[in-house]
């Protein structure tokens, strides 16, 4: 059987208005064989590095072909660009405000356009506030169909990403970053991955953690490595440090959240932020 | 490629029973090649208003022969009946208790059929309380293979409209309207739509826009039009008059709600309300 | 046209992060014309009980053929199986730690096998924190292409099922049962079925219903059967004895929850429990 074309949404608008649903009813006038998946549409509203990082996560799971709709757009009706760019096969469609840069610091950049081609949007007219509707879906229902990115604009001279400071060495050479995403389980995601880490020496058990100051200990490898209700350092299924509750929530039990740092301390010097 | 059909979803069933799946998979039974799209299941329980005002403004965005399921029934078990109605192409399957209200406002009603034909309803039995498993879904999954409206039962003799106030004149020439949806952002929707505001004179700004007895100035383009954490009076993504707060929310800035009065005043007079 | 296989999904991994899509999207690679259902993704983090409870619930409304991945897995990353079991021609993929409880009561058992083999799970390795993606979504996709499920292991020699009594009869002739699901609507849902209710004899109304100690009449057949805000018992869409409050929210109304006791009296002894 042939492939259908895989349309996936990622937005800030909730599940309770008819904005999800109207972005669908266009996307499959435009494509009806179109398989539509929600990425999210939970993300806080207008928490563009939410998004970005959402984005980041699920996209390698997907098959190449792929369209993404990411709508965090606060700035809904300025002259903020939209953008239709491919990595890894993928094509993602969004507004630039830095919605893409944690997938463009992992995935070369393949091609990219200014969405500009008026013929690709929603007859008969573009809202001021809803672009997700009336430009982002059926621009990415067009290219689910086969058309090809530069029929829709010019490449772009710049676009926007967040200014996110990577994780960096400290003095004593142990390794500090930072909290980047707090899961629904109450779990810290840091934004140190696992290759990173491993260049950090330690004696036999490894490296070290610290989340704001207080030691989860070494490294494990399943959440159930700890007691029930303490906490647990491990690399997630996003190849991420991660510090974790067993059976409860790290945001709560460490009293950590966004931004929280995040120490991968060497052994035998004295750890903490 | 041949259209698949599409049955949308619209209840106040939430997501986290089982109820929506179970429609899910009479619909898949009876028709495995649509496709379902959820148009929301977060209407606030038994809000009869609310499910209204979704279904119309999702409707629009759909392709002809559309079939929407809409299960907002607090009256299940009653003798109430369930409807089967056709408005711009697309068919509504719901039970008649006034969810079709704005529908009806703004199209013309093509068909419209009391649903008996139990032929159609999932067997062995109906239950007592579940009319949108028993009836309503397997009723739309016949529809979208194809199945006439008139197979279902006769023409009923009269339907059931929810009793709201359309936007009325006031004796200075003002037209004064009421909030009839809040979103996610808190955005404050009227039942003014542009059509009818075009009718209001003002100076060279426009008419001055009143929520609740509150200035938010003339009528804008954008949500950033206003200084952050500010009032902002536009028409938004359904042609309709909406106050917002730019970056911010307008139910809690102007502590108003449904029915708060929006008032459109002519300039060089006194407006509030 | 030919059936496309559906996969459901039931989980506990809430919709605003991206571990859902990801599922989804490992899915949609290996098997691109499957048709994606999400059975619930908010079940209480680790409540295997309210997941099976939601299992068994939806299981039979679906086609034969269906493949359910149900990841509701606070112990991942320890050495408990993972399943995959045949009941009433559909398939359940899911952790062993007794999700398959309620469905095991109520269907015959056909086929069920150890997942072990390592080729159908994603290349190129298993985390040791998501086996819902790296293990339970390819093997469901595999399964619903076609693939045998002694393809994926052995026959497990045993399966966990959770330690929930059954409804039993009390000294006075009364049958005693509990709360074993509150919904969203707030009604309490009993594990006693309608054709165990059909053998507690009772005088013309039939047998009066008790919540917590506190009697709520004799069954009736819809809510509407009570006035707004009174409790009323009824056989639900499961076929189960529930307790609600028409209009209103009997977990609330009657200080009720999960493991309340409900009793079912015979007429003309003293109720209550």
């Amino acid at each position: 059987m042939a492939k259908r074309g895989i349309v996936t949404l990622l937005t800030d608008f909730g599940l309770a208005d008819p904005y999800v649903a109207e972005m669908k009813g266009v996307i499959l006038g435009i494509a009806p064989e179109v398989t539509l998946v929600d990425v999210t549409h939970q993300v806080p509203s207008g928490d563009v590095m939410a998004g970005a990082f959402v984005l980041r996560q699920s996209l390698p799971y997907f098959p190449v072909g792929t369209v993404h709709v990411v709508v965090v757009d606060p700035t809904v009706g300025t002259e903020r660009r939209i953008i239709a760019a491919r990595y890894a096969g993928q094509t993602i469609v969004f507004p630039d405000n830095g919605l893409i840069t944690f997938v463009d610091r992992d995935q070369p950049l393949e091609q990219m356009v200014a969405v500009r081609n008026e013929h690709y949007f929603l007859a008969p007219g573009v809202s001021a506030t809803f672009h997700g509707r009336d430009v982002m879906a059926p621009v990415a229902a067009h290219i689910a169909r086969g058309l090809a990115l530069d029929q829709l604009g010019p490449a772009p001279e710049s676009f926007k990403l967040l200014d996110i400071p990577p994780p960096c060495e400290d003095v004593d050479g142990s390794l500090v970053g930072q909290v980047i995403y707090v899961d629904k389980f109450g779990n810290l995601i840091s934004g140190i991955s696992a290759d990173e880490l491993d260049l950090v020496p330690g004696d036999e058990t490894g490296p070290e953690i610290f989340c704001g100051g207080v030691s989860v200990g070494a490294l494990q490898t399943s959440y159930a490595s700890a007691p029930a209700g303490e906490p647990v350092a491990l690399i997630n299924s996003m190849s991420l440090l991660e510090v974790a509750v067993n059976c409860g929530r790290a945001c709560d039990v460490l009293s950590a959240g966004l931004g929280a740092a995040i120490r991968v301390a060497r052994r035998g010097r004295r750890g903490g932020s």
